[in-house]
């Protein structure tokens, strides 16, 4: 086993418990670059440990050889044993549920959070982490282009997500990032509309929500396009380009040094004055990374300052209840202080099929 | 609005708090019916609540229309204000986290467990949840039959899976239950093998553990079969034969009354029998419903009793590392004391591609 890395040595450090104890999947994931389904690491301030059950032991001992990260077989029990001597766990109070906590609590240990270590850690992204979204973020946007051409009149939503997903899948997504949100019609108008039987007709618009995982690593993407244009889209077409305006003014204005809430304000100004700012009924943003939802939040009340490392979604929206929903989001990162955008294959322009 | 319904009521009395106060996607699907990945549920000895936000407030308000639950427009602070003049919250402790729990205690609230009565009403599934978790198994199986005449030598393992899932979302699913587990030759023998990039080849195991959701409802199901007898399969037949042995045993001998260690103990002694007792590195098996893993556990140290309505795995396994992995699931509900499968599709005797 070699030295920790300095980027573990800080987030103890900047825990200041005895030892981090993790049993959330992303966290494992992050500290260890293996994936399963159950295990906890040990973190203190000279070693790592990654406790895993008989089911995976084997792989996981092969996955970590050569790095700093140890493999011990055994269970939960195993895992209390090897936590005996420390007096302060740091653990993640967002991501570790009451009853694990009360449990270790009634075994003596204190408890710290260490989401602000780790947070501070995650939210900037490596080049490997970067090349890995990357990478998720390309296999999405070939994925809804292999979609568009296969989408016929009289398909459901639920028909057209099955494509989408099974190109992602087929391009090597290790599965989907979260739930595909498909809608057809006004279906859009609801901004997390449940992909169901809604049957596809000329002049449709089409929202696609969706995004892919490779090596736990989560792209997220929205675009908004219509099914042949049945010439009774002048207010689509007129709130479309209002969305894409503001969608491409964050990538123009938001730099590094501005918090979470200058950048929302953005998109949201940019909105009102074009008629729209009731109807972008969310915030701009969030982290992307292992979760779908990270660090930093782009939103109205967001005093996180945005820097260079940190993935993002752009993804301003207008939404006409009853009628049509649009919205326009990029996975993106800032570099040398500037927005850049993973996204390079899809149009953001209207696409009338 | 309509009273709650007695179900409710059980739950609420045996919790013993002012209120329930639900945040878990699962939990609130329970309650409500109703399917968001945000928002929260009250429940009191008189009314449901469900809180909100805008960007789903259209669509609950219309699902919950004629039920006995309440939407109500609103964010977290919404939900807070309706919390005024409760002392007691009843709150899932193994599904709310820390930080989450400690804000509701700094705002003055004693937190009581709800999962005991949670579980409790969960694990016994009403008809309509048995017809749900019917249709999930019926497209799991469906999908595998689909998924086995399209296998081809050179074919990668995530490849496969695409197919498979792709099926599974074409006949109607709503996504997948869990990340596919799909293993060709010996991956199989890591019970939560990492489907990848491994080739099909000629003669090899193929090991698959999937399955779907159906309105939040989970199957789960894996199958073990040979693509082509390359004539050197004498120990994994020898093995497929106990496995299979010690599944059908548990649907014959596993009865109402029988603790969770009974039933798995049913499977543990036939394979301990054929000489296999330590190669099944796992329990026996685990509850289904909303979510894929549930209670009861079947498992060495479940003293959980089995009853009319309870939905769980039947999975015996062997591991032979290095060489081949075998396992045998269905998923299964007990009805008039005696265990029946809900899988009536695929063949668990022994297919050769």
């Amino acid at each position: 086993m070699g030295m920790i890395t300095e980027n573990m040595k800080n987030i103890y450090r900047e825990t200041g418990a005895d030892a981090l104890f993790l049993e959330a999947e992303f966290l494992r994931k992050y500290l260890t670059g293996v994936s399963t389904t159950d295990g906890s690491v040990i973190l203190d301030g000279n070693s790592c440990k990654f406790v895993i059950d008989l089911r995976y032991f084997e792989a996981v001992e092969k996955a970590l050889r050569g790095s700093c990260v140890e493999a011990v077989e055994g269970t939960e029990a195993k895992a209390t044993e090897l936590l005996k001597g420390y007096h302060t766990l740091g653990v993640p109070f967002p991501y570790i549920d009451l009853a694990r906590a009360e449990a270790l609590r009634g075994m003596g240990f204190t408890l710290v959070d260490c989401m602000p270590a780790m947070k501070k850690a995650m939210e900037i992204k490596t080049d490997r982490e970067i090349e890995l979204l990357q990478r998720a973020c390309d296999i999405a946007e070939e994925g809804l282009l292999r979609l568009m051409p296969q989408l016929k009149e009289g398909m459901t939503e639920r028909q057209a997500a099955a494509i989408l997903e099974y190109e992602m899948r087929a391009l090597g997504a290790d599965g989907v990032s979260f739930a595909t949100i498909l809608a057809f019609g006004a279906g859009g108008s609801v901004p997390h509309h449940e992909t169901g039987d809604s049957k596809l007709k000329f002049g449709d618009p089409v929202l696609v929500d969706f995004g892919c995982k490779v090596e736990g690593y989560c792209s997220d993407c929205t675009r908004t396009f219509l099914f042949g244009d049945d010439k009774q889209h002048e207010d689509f077409k007129k709130a479309y380009a209002a969305v894409l305006k503001a969608h491409e003014l964050v990538k123009e204005k938001v730099h590094a040094g501005m918090t979470g809430r200058e950048a929302d304000a953005v998109a949201r100004d940019c909105l009102k004055e074009a008629g729209y700012g009731e109807l972008f009924t969310h915030s701009l943003g969030h982290g992307i990374g292992l979760l779908i939802h990270e660090f930093p939040r782009l939103a109205p009340r967001s005093e996180e300052i945005l820097s260079d490392g940190m993935v993002f979604s752009d993804e301003p929206g207008v939404y006409l209840p009853g009628k049509f929903g649009i919205r326009i989001e990029d996975s993106c990162y800032m570099k040398d202080g500037k927005v850049i955008s993973f996204m390079k294959k899809t149009d953001r322009n209207l696409i009338i099929l």
